[in-house]
């Protein structure tokens, strides 16, 4: 039992709430049950798991857990990355909020059991909230770093600016689902052809705007249809 | 110039982070820009803006803000409260996390610019972190507070155990999209006769599942036919 705040196992899941080290270790930290069990389910050994009462004094578990005081586990565990490919694929850009990128991860599996490219200027995707708002997707659908020409597949783009509307898009598989930031959009030669969803506002949130285009997508599937 | 952090209006502000002072006060803050114009657009009057440079030194005004440095603007308002009713209407019942009210005040304004109804348990919709989410939306469709027997029209109910899917629902209005918590879902009176959203997972988040419901609803919409 860990009774000591000065201890390497809890000194390292501290430093792995800062991107820098976890980029140097190539680790990340899940907190609570329901990650780790995600973990245990998706088959993901960890490195090492920390119980409140079992393994280390629950006050100790809760100073370095990023969910505070109540904290009964941590998991630390080696970072993957997958390889592109599949029927449907989500390709982000810019998306630079890690509850989105983790919310996405977790949608794009609910949906259409696909993998999310993180292209350039993405919130890292093991970051405490994205691993989050992922709620174990993470585990079962690792993220892809690849440019966009490494994803095979039709592009479609999805813009606020969109001339088509989604229902009009041909949405046929193998599909890369391309989204980039709420304000800066995607690169030109992708806003191009874009579709949008029509809303009586400027925009939806860039994680709904993913999920409502996987929902028309997983809907015109042949397993869905 | 405010130069000191010993003014009433800062802390005021200050307060407001808390809710048992926004209650007391019946006031809120818009934290930012965005929503400061969300504010001036929808035509609400402010208690008061606060500048920083201008009406207050940058620090202190940082200092109150829960967006932490770097902030330029922030209003408090009077919260507002609408009447239920409309052609499409969101319930939410127990749904605790501020973002997720947050997000779905916005999904609903911008696919059905219809109220989002707080049912039991539900955050409170004047939180710093749901006014963010919210984009500027709570401004133009201010929520409700009412129980479900005062929404007038269509009960459908949104679950992950819904015998139907989404697809198969009537969703013609006026309609009452009705939404639990993730977990604990909706009474057992409207679990029954829930409509599911299909999934390859155990569930999507909250308010991905609120989207979802609101885009197929608002496609069947006579004015997006």
């Amino acid at each position: 039992m860990i009774r000591s705040a000065d201890n390497d196992k809890l000194k390292t899941i501290r430093k792995l709430q800062q991107k820098r080290w976890r980029e140097k270790l190539g680790l990340f930290a899940a907190d609570g049950e329901d990650l780790v069990e995600a973990a245990e389910r998706a088959g993901w050994e960890a490195e090492y798991v920390l119980r409140a009462g079992v393994d280390v004094e629950p006050d100790l578990l809760s100073g370095v857990s990023t969910l505070g005081s109540g904290t009964r586990v941590i998991g630390v565990y080696r970072q993957r990355w997958a390889e592109p490919g599949g029927e449907l694929s989500v390709w982000l850009h810019g998306v630079e909020d890690p509850g989105n990128v983790g919310t996405i991860i977790r949608s794009v599996h609910a949906l259409a059991d696909g993998p999310v490219v993180l292209g350039p200027g993405c919130a890292d995707p093991f970051s405490p909230k994205a691993v989050r708002a992922s709620m174990g997707s993470l585990f079962a659908r690792p993220p892809v770093r690849a440019p966009l020409e490494a994803v095979p597949g039709r592009r479609v783009a999805l813009s606020a600016h969109g001339k088509r509307t989604l229902r009009e898009a041909d949405l046929e598989p193998p599909l890369v689902l391309c989204v980039g930031a709420e304000r800066e959009g995607l690169p030109a030669e992708l806003e191009r052809d874009a579709v949008r969803i029509p809303v009586r506002t400027e925009s939806l949130n860039v994680a709904m705007a993913t999920t409502v285009a996987l929902y028309e997508a997983a809907n015109r599937m042949p397993a869905n249809a």
